[in-house]
């Protein structure tokens, strides 16, 4: 049975979609003049290698162009992770992004689960670095989706030597790292050059708001990994739209992203301050994990809100619920209708 | 080692591509349409279900929409099939589409060939029926790529009998067949209700002409198949652009048909009267395969047409060149360069 995630929109119409974390600023004008641009270009195959993205990757991520995979979303380089290294037993976090599981399923590879748990706000701990032994590959979301916990390089070293004493793979999921404010405090890069158990994905998804376009990369520190899960993928597995659209955004000057990570500030400090859920968890990127009471998700969808239930999350029960941090005028919807929902139940 | 295909225009600029079979009349207005429509939902999540297309799909092909499911291009669900069914045995005709080999070599499958026959103008017999016999999955492309064979439903209903005996999956690869005039006598189609081993490919690449956009789908006799097959594949694999540009592709009315087929059918007869190679081989769909010198496909390259070398096809050797049939501003181009570079041949 495939997971059900948050970002349908196509179940729920005329709503407001607060259940995907995508950059409340939208679609930066360059990359939708690429957008339009790459229109000439669709009567071509894409390029197989992603040649211009990966030299423009290579330079902002300083590793060379052979350890860099591209891909339509990052979803499909953790399928190809899983087809290409055959694990048998793996290692992920309770809760985690569904993805993981599906994929490692689908290749017979047995899994545990480490479940955070919710008294300590489901941080990771050093039990999970001891947790970390005999297995094939692992998946670390950081910042963790959906419970918004960031874990610091310290902390990933920990894990990285764990893994590499017990030749283990260790996939670090960064999707949303791009949101952390001096993210290389957090960030596996730091250690790319120095194990050589290291992939890392991102994606070009929520910063750059193009989850419609599927753009991802892996970056790894051994390029024949690399080479081997790219071999796991067809040939043109990134399109020209896609293509045009990385380049750009690739491109954009670093004001893009301290915009943005300041209006998140500020917007997650307006929802912090006027959401008042029975416990608030994690919020350190662009979302926030809390828990209400069970009807929630559907009172809220009932009045055109559409919010992530968690409750399809491994271990966690029901009433737990993600939100993404969108524009002002989303959010200050979100808080009214929140108000209102609370006001009537006490009246009832 | 990855196969080099036609179509790779990012490593030889300011040519006239020949190597990528594209249907010459380009992209539809519809589709141009909607692909600049699309821009407006690229900052949601494309449906994981491709709903809509496959509801137009399900009717197209007389087919339940459970049976079908689609793909970013075609290739992705030649990978997608073998990783579901982990094959150890698959049958091949040689000359073939190189991404069968390549998704069942990573899958650990043995390979074994049948080499049509270039006495034969690389036309399936019944030998080829007799070889079909202990294997799990096989591969047949029809019109066949690069011989430009065509096989009729009598031979196809032979190969799908065997196969049923055998207990063997056969995959059609019939992303051509929209080219063929009176498909319907050549398509695995007509069994697919009939038996249940078959999966028929196609794509919008070709006959759309948008292999930069990648979409593609599969219809299953067996929705259970269907269903593991889609389990291998991400959530989100077709874009909403790809989703966007199907949807406008399959509302076209029915002359964007005949006038392809036509188009194609009075430039194909100009190409053949006119070139004059060693020996010609198959020309069903929208391209010509031939035998040339082993120097020709690099001259015609310095003279800026670029053509499908077909040397490193498995059983071919040096001098087998495979031309689309383009518009006839690129088709005249290539007459010309051909008769210039004869008659400079002979000056020497």
């Amino acid at each position: 049975m495939r997971h059900e995630h948050g970002g349908n929109i196509y179940k729920h119409k005329n709503i407001i979609d607060f259940s995907a974390n995508i950059n409340p600023l939208g679609i930066h004008e360059d990359i939708k003049k690429a957008f339009i641009k790459s229109l000439e270009m669709a009567h071509n195959y894409p390029d197989p290698d992603c040649v211009e993205i990966r030299e423009l990757l290579s330079i902002k991520e300083k590793v060379d162009s052979k350890n860099i995979i591209c891909s339509n979303g990052a979803a499909e380089i953790i399928f190809a992770v899983c087809f290409a290294f055959k694990p048998k037993r793996a290692l992920l976090c309770a809760p985690c992004f569904a993805e993981y599981e599906q994929a490692l399923k689908v290749c017979g590879c047995d899994i545990e689960r480490h479940i955070l748990k919710e008294e300590n706000c489901f941080k990771p701990d050093n039990d999970f670095i001891y947790d970390i032994n005999n297995f094939d590959i692992m998946f670390f979301t950081n910042p963790n989706n959906p419970t918004g916990i960031l874990s610091d390089v310290n902390y990933i070293e920990k894990i990285i030597k764990r893994a590499v004493q017990n030749n283990i793979i260790v996939v670090f999921d960064e999707c949303f790292i791009d949101f952390i404010e001096n993210k290389y405090m957090y960030s596996a890069k730091k250690f790319i050059n120095q194990y050589d158990n290291i992939i890392i994905l991102n994606a070009f998804t929520k910063f750059y708001s193009i989850p419609g376009l599927r753009l991802g990369y892996a970056v790894f520190s051994d390029s024949e990994k690399a080479y081997k899960v790219r071999e796991c993928i067809q040939t043109w597995n990134v399109s020209v739209t896609a293509q045009y659209a990385g380049v750009a955004a690739l491109k954009i000057d670093n004001s893009f992203d301290s915009d943005t990570i300041k209006y998140i500030s500020k917007e997650k400090e307006y929802l912090l301050k006027n959401i008042k859920p029975i416990k608030l968890y994690g919020h350190s990127a662009n979302f926030i994990f809390f828990k209400e009471n069970e009807r929630f998700g559907n009172e809220m969808l009932r009045r055109g809100i559409m919010i992530r239930d968690c409750s399809n999350y491994y271990s966690l029960g029901k009433g737990f619920y993600r939100i993404a941090v969108k524009t002002h005028e989303d959010n200050k919807r979100l808080v009214d209708i929140w108000e209102n929902l609370i006001y009537s139940k006490k009246e009832i």
